[in-house]
This record gives C-alpha cells, sequence and structure tokens, in this order.
C-alpha cells in the first residue's frame, strides 16, 4: 500500500488530538483511506515544549518552510488558530499543491473568498468539518447529505464556552461572572474569552452555515449579533417559569424576500431537543424543504472531537472525495453578489419583553397601550410582588410573552415605552424560537 | 452540461417523493451534481393508479425490463421495498453496469453480502442512506464523517410507528391498543403492524448500522429482540416516575470481547436527548473514541424525509462520492468471520424490574434476597398502596431499579423470584441506557 505524508501546522489543543489519533488508529484510518498515512512534519512556535507521545521530537519543526515547502507532504492539516500566519501557510500549502484541512472557523469566516480561489486556481481542495460544531458533522450535512433540500432554517448553538455559562447560570443559579469563573477554571473559557461571549466565534460559524446552506457569502460584519455578556440571571429565571431556556443562538432563515441571519441570546420551549442541549455540548437544528426536522448534537470543541472531524476530513481528502465536494459546492465563488438579507420588516418572532418599572398605578397599562397599538397582542404576563433584589432601586420587573410579532413594529413600540415615566430604560427583549 | 438519466422502482410512497422533489428541485440538484438528471422511467405494479403531477404517465412502464435493460439509465432507484422482486431487480441492474440507490432496508439486512458482492464484481456502487433512519444522514455520518473514530456504542431510536405509539402511551396516558389504532389512522402505522412493534425493522436497520459501525456481518436473526406489543402501560408510567421514559432502543457496543446488540424496550433518562425525541421522529446516538457522544435526529420515515436521503444518494453517486465511499468500506467481504458476539456474561447494564407479587409480609423480602444473593443491588424501590387495577387479582406491583449488573445473574435470580409462591409471573425486566 502506498504511503502518503502530511504536515501539520500547529500542535496545540486540536493538533495533538489529531497526533493522538493518527497514532492511536492508524490501522483504522489506513483502512478506510486506502492509504498509509504517516505524519512527516508538525510546524509549532516552540520547540521546547513537551508535545506528549506521539509525534517524536525530530518530526517537529519551527521552519514553516519545512512543511510548505516540502513536495513529498501532500496534505496540510491547519490546526494553529487565529488570522495570521494561518492565512498565509494555506495560500501558501495551496500554491505548492497541496491539498488542505482546517479547523480555523475565523480564518474561512474572513478569508473563505481569497482561500476557495487559491484553492480553485491550483486544483485544489479545502475541507473544513471541524470549523463547524466542533466533531458534529454539520459540514458534511449540508455539503452532501442534505443536498436535495432547499434548507429553510437553521438554529445553532455553536458555542460551547456560551451553553456551559448558560446551563450554569440557569441550572445552578449562578450569576453570568461566577459562571464564566467557572467555565475557565474547567477550561471551557479562555483567559479573554470575548469573542466567545459576544458572539463573534459563533457569527464566524454562522457565516459558514450559511454559505453552505444558502450560498449566501456572508461577512462575520454583516451578521447582527448579541453576546451573552449582558445577559442577567433574572431573564434565565422568568424564561424557565414560562417553560423556555435560554441559549446563544445562530439563527438563519430563508424566505423569497431575504435571508434572516443573527446571533442573539433566544428563548428556547422545555422538553424540545434543542433546549435539552447542556453544558459545553452544541447542536444544530435544520430545516429542510423535504427532510423537515433534523437535529445534530455532539462536543463542539475540544481536542479529541474536534481532532475527530480533523481526521475524518483527511480521510476524506486521500479517498477523493473532497475535491469532488469543493468542486461541486463552488463555494463563495468570484463575483456573486452580495445576499438578500431580510429588512427588520420582514422578521417575525414571538418575543421576551422585561421591564424594570416603578411599583404605582398606570405603567402596565401603559406598556399595554404602546405594544397594542402597535399591533402587538400579549401572550403572558408574569408580575409577581417586588422581591428582595428589586426592593433596592424601588422598580420591579414586568415580564410579557408576545404573539408573533414583527420586529421594526416591537422596536419602535419599545422605544416609545423606554420614554414612558415609569420605566427604567434599557428594556430587555429576546426572540423566542419555537 | 451532459444529461444523466435514471430509473425509479416503485412509484409509491418513497417513489412519488423522489419524483416530486427531482421536479420540483431540479435547479439545485443539477447545481449540486454538475449534471442535469432526468427520471427516464418509473416501473409501478398497476399503471391505472393516479401517479399525481410528478411523473409524465409516457415515463410509467409496469415491464421491469424497461428500466433494467435500457442501457441509458445509468441509475437505478429501488424504493419499492420488499424483498423480491427489488433483489433481482437489484442484482440485475447491477449487472448491467447500473449503480444503485436503495431505501430497502429488509433487502440490506437480508441479502447485503450478496448484493455487494454484485455491485464489486461489475464495478458498481450500492448508496443506502435511506434504508435508515429516513431523512437522518446516520449512514453517511458513520461511513465517512466519523471514520477517525471507533464507535464504541450506538442507541437508536429507529422506528418512528413505536416511537409514535410509546410517546402516547406516556403522554396520553393510553394503551398499547389504543395508541396503535391511532397510529394506524394517522398513516404512522400500517395495516399489519407486527414488522414495526414486534422489532423486526429496527433489528434490520441494527444490522446495517452494525456493518458500518463496527465491521459486523450479522443478520437480523442474531440480534435478540423484543418488541413493544408486550409493554404495559403500567411500566411507562413508573419508569416515568422513576424519571426515565421507555424507547424501543437498537443497542450495539463494542468490547474487546465482544459485540453486544440488541432491540429492547429500554428506560431512558428524561431530559437527555434521546429520551427527548417524541412521537414519529427518529434519532440515532453515537459515542466514538474521539468524537465523544453524537446525537443524530429526525424524521425516520414518511415520503420527504425518505425521499431527500435518496436524493443525496442519487447526487452522490453521480459526482462519484458514492462509489469511492462503497470501495473504502468494503462491506460485508467475503469470507469474512461472523463477529464475535458478547455473552449475556459479558453484557452489564441497569435494570428496570416489575413483579406482580401478594399483598402480604415477607415477599418483598425473599425477592430482595435473591437480588441479593446474585449480587445484584437496588437501586431505589417503588410499592404504592394497592389500586384499584391492582386490586382485582390481588397481587400489587413492586418496582425495582437495581444498579449495574451482570445479565447472565440477573436472568438467574429472575427465574428464582418467579418461582416464589407470592410471585405471579412473568416478571418485568427492562434494560436501563444512561
Amino acid at each position: 500500500m502506498e504511503s502518503l505524508a502530511i504536515g501539520l501546522l500547529g500542535l496545540g489543543t486540536v493538533g495533538s488530538g489529531v497526533a493522538r489519533i493518527l497514532h492511536d488508529s492508524s490501522e483504522r484510518i489506513t483502512r478506510r483511506s486506502g492509504r498509509h498515512i504517516t505524519l512527516k512534519t508538525a510546524l509549532v512556535r516552540d520547540a521546547e515544549k513537551d508535545r506528549g507521545d506521539f509525534v517524536h521530537s525530530s518530526k517537529i519543526v519551527t521552519d514553516p518552510s519545512l512543511v510548505l515547502n516540502d513536495p513529498s507532504i501532500r496534505v496540510v492539516l491547519e490546526v494553529m488558530g487565529g488570522l495570521e500566519p494561518a492565512r498565509t501557510y494555506v495560500l501558501e500549502a495551496l500554491a505548492r499543491g497541496k491539498d488542505v484541512v482546517t479547523a480555523n472557523k475565523a480564518l474561512l469566516a474572513e478569508h473563505g473568498p481569497e482561500i476557495v480561489a487559491q484553492a480553485r486556481k491550483y486544483g485544489r481542495c479545502v475541507a473544513f468539518e471541524a470549523s463547524v460544531g466542533g466533531g458534529i458533522p454539520i459540514v458534511h450535512a449540508l455539503a452532501v447529505s442534505l443536498a436535495a433540500n432547499q434548507v429553510l432554517s437553521i438554529a445553532a448553538i455553536l458555542n460551547g464556552t456560551c451553553n456551559f455559562i448558560l446551563t450554569a447560570m440557569t441550572r445552578d443559579g449562578l450569576s453570568y461572572e461566577t459562571a464564566l469563573a467557572k467555565a475557565q477554571e474547567l477550561g471551557y473559557a479562555e483567559a479573554d474569552p470575548t469573542l466567545d461571549v459576544d458572539g463573534t466565534d459563533t457569527a464566524h460559524k454562522l457565516a459558514i452555515l450559511a454559505q453552505l446552506a444558502f450560498d449566501a457569502s456572508v461577512t462575520t460584519r454583516q451578521i447582527p449579533r448579541v453576546g451573552i455578556d449582558q445577559l442577567q440571571s433574572a431573564d434565565l429565571r422568568y424564561a424557565d417559569e414560562l417553560g423556555y431556556g435560554v441559549k446563544l443562538l445562530a439563527l438563519a432563515k430563508y424566505a423569497p424576500s431575504g435571508l434572516e441571519l443573527r446571533v442573539a441570546p433566544t428563548l428556547v420551549k422545555l422538553g424540545t431537543p434543542l433546549a435539552e442541549v447542556r453544558g459545553p455540548y452544541n447542536a444544530v437544528r435544520v430545516v429542510g424543504d423535504a427532510v423537515g426536522d433534523t437535529l445534530f448534537y455532539g462536543r463542539g470543541a475540544g481536542s479529541m472531537p474536534t481532532a475527530s472531524a480533523v481526521v475524518g476530513d483527511l480521510i476524506d481528502v486521500v479517498v477523493g472525495r473532497s475535491k469532488l465536494t469543493f468542486d461541486a459546492l463552488n463555494l463563495w465563488p468570484e463575483g456573486s453578489p452580495a445576499p438578500k438579507l431580510a429588512s427588520s420588516d420582514g422578521v417575525r418572532s414571538r418575543y421576551y419583553l422585561r421591564f424594570s418599572i416603578a411599583d404605582k398605578p398606570g405603567v402596565l397599562g401603559s406598556i399595554a397601550d404602546r405594544l397594542g397599538n402597535a399591533g402587538i397582542s400579549i401572550a403572558s404576563v408574569i408580575q409577581h410582588d417586588p422581591g428582595e433584589d428589586d426592593a433596592k432601586d424601588s422598580s420591579v420587573p414586568l415580564v410579557v410573552m408576545t404573539h408573533i410579532a414583527v420586529e421594526s413594529k416591537l422596536h419602535s413600540a419599545l422605544a416609545e415605552i423606554d420614554r414612558l415615566s415609569g420605566v427604567k430604560t434599557p428594556s430587555v427583549c429576546l426572540g423566542v424560537e419555537e
């Protein structure tokens, strides 16, 4: 059996997982790929760091040209993350006739057009299952398995850090700050968690899914996003009382009038599969015109789950399937027009609203009037006796769940309500995903 | 763009869904497959029946040779179901150089070795995503996406009829008979539901999954199976009280000592994704050594979801990926030894037990003794005051949840318990999937 040399760019969390699978499961990988795959060179920044038992020190290099300029290396696995030098290395590897497997969602979301154009120019392919949802094969599902469908919508939990924090806030009643600290302690959140908790990471992944599902070449900047960093425990409690969990969702909905894209904390009905996704797990719900509702669930990050997707892609590249898929998909085609995005007139949803109101007569009525004038009908209201927390500033919370409403009208009504004298701003508004 | 002619064997529920997708979504299918796919001929038994708007009557034939002997037809979609004449037609299509897409689980479970040998002999491929889990791309997941993993276990809800019935029994408190009648009324169960409710259909699908996940060439006959037809509402109520749902699960577990395979009603912890699979939905939980826990969820049957998988496979065949996958998988290899199956000494699980005991002193003690002697420890017990139902025959139900126990020891203990004078046989024993 012929052997095939590969190079690894990065030997951190994901890279060491890849090296471990290649080492431990070489027999299965050989059987499934038809080639004896050998890890020839692994690029690291600091050659002195311990790399575990799976890569012999003689293979570890700090000079990228030892991977990129080695003509015997046929496939490069980019698992270093970040935009540079990953972008430069990937472009270079493609130019030198190597196929590329990458786990780098930021790279694809930001430089997808440039990278696929380079692959096309040199007749190579880029495989990127690991870039979204870690070990969950959602890229394959959208690119291949569900190809007979017009995807109608995607609702996805794509950031394990956020889902862990939200689960801890809901289950254990922790504040956002305490839950974040716990996530950091357990290694689910980085020292600087900004890109996770502000929704940027989720938006990167949604940009990739939107490309696959809707041929929509959106950049991360085009995706409106709200993170979980402003979320208050009170809203998770009230949502629970109403029978909902709160998840940071990546949402994409197809309509002839335009594509709706957003990342935001969203209420999800308890007892549905998406609401039951807890801790660091991810899940992607895809609704297709033929297949109906589907859900793909698994670990969205971590060394071995992400490495599972990288090595799966590697086998796919070696077998020759990835090239066929890459060519058929025509990702980020050159000169394609920007996708038509839905305006907020076209977005309809149920909404969860929380107002902090003065505990005096007439305020509830004024709010209900403003909503009614905007054609927004109220499905349910929660107003408890003032609690200890609320007493501090002499305001009480008023929670309103609306029926289906048009987003633009809701926002106008909220602006009016926030100007009422008995209402403390800002009011909280979260969408509801049925 | 070149066109490519296909033939359809069967124009029933699935076949008409396939015809509809080919008609409605031809632009997308052309884009994804790179060929203009035309449905040339559709074989039916009765040409007089109305076939809807998606196949012109001139294409509908009753003579199979008009599909099988037409050299212009490159791919045959077998969606007629049943063993014969499907088997003969599929073998013939392969012999005549056509690739085959099939939705027929019984055919693969019973005649898989013969069919793949024929495909190999003639250099063709067989794609069968639709044979398991309807629109859920679980075949792809196991064959391609999770290829880097040693699959450790599969726990799957694969029969929508059974899951609908169990959901109706649990949610609405219906008896098995009433729930079955409701399923028939809604079209979720056939007039003769035997193969669904006795677990045969689930076992067919498990045989296919076992081949993909473990390279285990098992026949349906080798899979121990218990259906839902003997299940009593009382057990669903007690399970619920203990925090569990009851699902008809297909179970496969990998251990060096042997593969454990079974189909049986099983308790699943409420609040886990598998337990939240309701109504006619299917789901497959796959645990891999690298990826960890994954779950794939969707509609397991029905015209359009199954057709989604058939047309997905068709695109895969046309693009050329299916052939690469088929060759790499080496399904049902000739001369392969039978897989080593776990003996009941090797099977360990928690168990739910229900005894009907005489309402007199000492019986509970005797039962606890017998379990204790076999090394089986009790996690929890439910014994209520005798209710109306129970009073009729002067016995009361005793429900026991065990800790992890060895199956062979449990069965010995149960045989002893069933011989006790205060115990009415047969006792109920259901496994628990954590």
